[in-house]
């Protein structure tokens, strides 16, 4: 037994922000067995049987909070992150994006960009990923062995093309198919529990029906999570009504090719109609909002409270590279600052996101099943631990400040340098030792 | 005479981003004597008759850069930086804006919270900043104090209102002036040639029309620059139309006042017509924009491109604490996003600014004077050595980064760990020694 003493924060369904001040959480193997009021210790260390050497607490002024969850990260785009932000989408996919990924089939590259990407948003709280590799099988192998090696929770998807990609970047639909099930099978051989395989066609411009078919297939064959991107541009969303003539529309196609459901989740999902909203909720379909790649390569505005409303399950993501910070932080801060914009016409009546609401959303709101996103008993313990006054950092706290306004800070000011370590199933995986 | 040998980045009115690879640039008695291609530094060594001691060779990847200019910044609203973000502009106000400045009677909280903001601010790369302070004119003076012992260049101003303002925080039109000009001498009895006082009525509404006309003479009679607030929001403009009927429109409130000119810099400028637009135009009045705060308190979105296309002047300005960001790399970064999210709607005809663009507003679009803003000979030297790749930093740079993308790097994902040295009118003035 593990007991961490101090002010522990999370997010429940009921409450977006919980703050406990003096609690106490205990962890056995690996899992969150107890969190009570620090007034409770004495009753607990009785009924569990740990002694005080069992009790590390953390500094005043600290608190202890889940890690994020990062729903949609394009690991092979992490290269392009800050660069050629001036160029039109298309542009920057035939200028910057299909020729990075193209290099993911030299292995040692991949491995070089992998390291920096992981650790990169590791040490930025990032517990757990959602990680879009490259078409290569092997280098999304060695983007799993990497995540292993750091000790991060994620879920990797070997990515599929067969059509509109560029000549250089593009699979036939049975390469596709016999890759990604090849690749599943390599992530099973690892067993490493941490690590999922999720079927990830790129979207449906460019894959075939056929393609997007046998992929659903896999994912009820392997029962294995789904990710991809729904309704990011207008262009977009033009050229899918296009190519996919007997669809209702795109949330259709990828229903047609079973490719919804509890454990798939849509990147952006930003022009949608109600029915569309509808198949989402009845799938049970979560959606990844990326508010930071919304506003960077200029695809809209996702109005996530429509979503909520409708009972939709909303993470966030940082969509590196389309969105150019690796940064949770940064997620929760734009994906405020979206809702508060959506809120201009309307100032009245819309309820725009706080940010209480949207840590829920990179936390709780993220996670794919029940063993991550709060400290409720029996999760996996992932969490990170926040020192919002870390020397050399970039929050300054003031005498008049609460506990809360210090948590507010550290959200709308806060770094790395204010995570001072980060677990995920109840083992520190940084600072590395 | 030193010389400093390396990258060097600036702007120019021909082009918003020169990047100089291998040159060098000359300092003496704190000015830019000359600036060329290192392969000329033999010639220049012996027209000035410098030795091989007098130059400072950057490392390799590092770059050097004007100083920021800061064009709007409440230093006493330092304490709410990046807290209270979910209320209305209105309950924000009485909660957190006017409390906060009726704190700096006490002249030793003023110190506290001046210090903090000006050495934060400082290690942000901010080597001119535009402040307002308090109504209170000796812990207006005390920030100037504070930033002389820093030696940062600034612009202060003691903020003046009579009216809509809380009853503990408000002053008479005779003692707003009188403060005011007293203020004015107690900064010129200091002679530091980095410090000017600026005429500061908070804005239109919380002053009378008489105060305003006093204020324009004060400017008049001390030749002074003038700050104040702009068009912010909707409800505000609606305000000063039934507060100043007389007046054609809210620049107009202050046209009248003598309030406006190449010195005066208004904040915001959100909801202008083209008639007021106009008027800024002949006046040569300045424009400070401040995306962070337009977002965060949901003022609206200052389409800055109209204002550039009219030759008017735009600075950036973090307007902390309705922009809860300290750094003018944010106010960078929101500038951009502001105008792609102006974009949406037209993406064909309108051009977004793009992070040269948005760089040079926040360099050389904010120098009030001649003397800053880029690295022209003659000017001061005021400027940020930048290592993108520095140790434990926010930014990984990959070997086919090429210089111009470690720069866009550096603008998108850099922050205060990347500046490696900030100096002002040729004074190393962080890190302190
Ligand atoms: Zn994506
Ligand atoms: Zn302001």
């Amino acid at each position: 037994m593990e007991v961490l003493v101090g002010t522990i924060i999370h997010s429940t369904w009921d409450n977006p922000m919980v703050i406990m001040d003096k609690s106490a959480l205990g962890i056995q193997n690996n899992k969150i067995v107890f969190i009570c009021s620090s007034d409770e210790l004495h009753d607990v260390k009785q009924k569990y049987g740990f002694s005080e050497d069992s009790i590390s607490r953390f500094d005043k002024g600290e608190f202890i909070m889940p890690g994020f969850i990062d729903t949609h990260i394009h690991a092979s785009q992490y290269v392009n992150a800050g660069k050629g932000l001036d160029l039109p989408l298309l542009c920057w996919l035939n200028q910057y994006t299909f020729p990075s990924e193209a290099r993911f089939s030299n292995i040692d590259y991949a491995e070089k960009v992998y390291d920096k990407v992981v650790r990169r948003v590791l040490m930025n709280g990032t517990t757990t990923a959602s990680y879009f590799a490259t078409n290569h099988r092997a280098a999304s192998l060695k983007l799993c062995q990497v995540i292993a090696r750091y000790g991060q929770r994620a879920f990797v998807g070997k990515v599929c093309s067969n059509q509109n990609s560029p000549s250089y970047y593009i699979e036939n639909t049975e390469e596709a198919v016999a890759e990604s099930e090849s690749f599943i099978k390599g992530v099973q051989a690892m067993k490493n529990d941490l690590i999922t395989p999720v079927v990830t066609p790129r979207f449906a411009i460019s894959c075939s029906f056929q393609l997007l078919q046998a992929l659903g297939k896999l994912k009820d064959t392997y029962n294995l999570p789904v990710q991809s991107h729904l309704s990011e541009n207008k262009e977009e969303c033009k050229q899918v009504k296009k190519l996919f003539p007997d669809s209702a529309h795109y949330v259709d196609v990828y229903r047609k090719s079973n490719l919804l459901g509890p454990q798939t989740v849509m990147a952006h999902a930003i022009h949608i109609c109600d029915e569309e909203l509808e198949v989402l909720k009845r799938t049970e379909t979560g959606v990844s909002h990326c508010p930071n790649s919304n506003m960077s390569i200029c695809s809209g505005l996702c109005d996530v409270r429509r979503l909520l409303e409708k009972n939709i399950k909303v993470g966030l993501g940082t969509d590196v590279a389309g969105g150019y910070h690796p940064s949770m932080l940064n997620a929760i801060r734009l994906t405020i600052i979206t809702s508060k914009l959506i809120s201009l016409d309307r100032p009245e009546s819309y309820k725009y996101i706080n940010y209480k609401e949207a840590f829920r959303m990179a936390t709780l709101g993220g996670a794919k099943d029940d063993r991550t996103g709060n400290f409720q008993v029996g999760k996996d313990f992932d969490a990170i631990i926040i020192n919002p006054t870390c020397p050399d950092g970039p929050v300054d706290i003031f005498p008049e400040d609460t506990l809360e306004n210090r948590v507010e800070k550290f959200i709308h000011l806060g770094d790395d340098r204010n995570i001072k370590q980060v677990f995920v199933a109840g083992q520190k995986v940084w600072p590395r030792d």
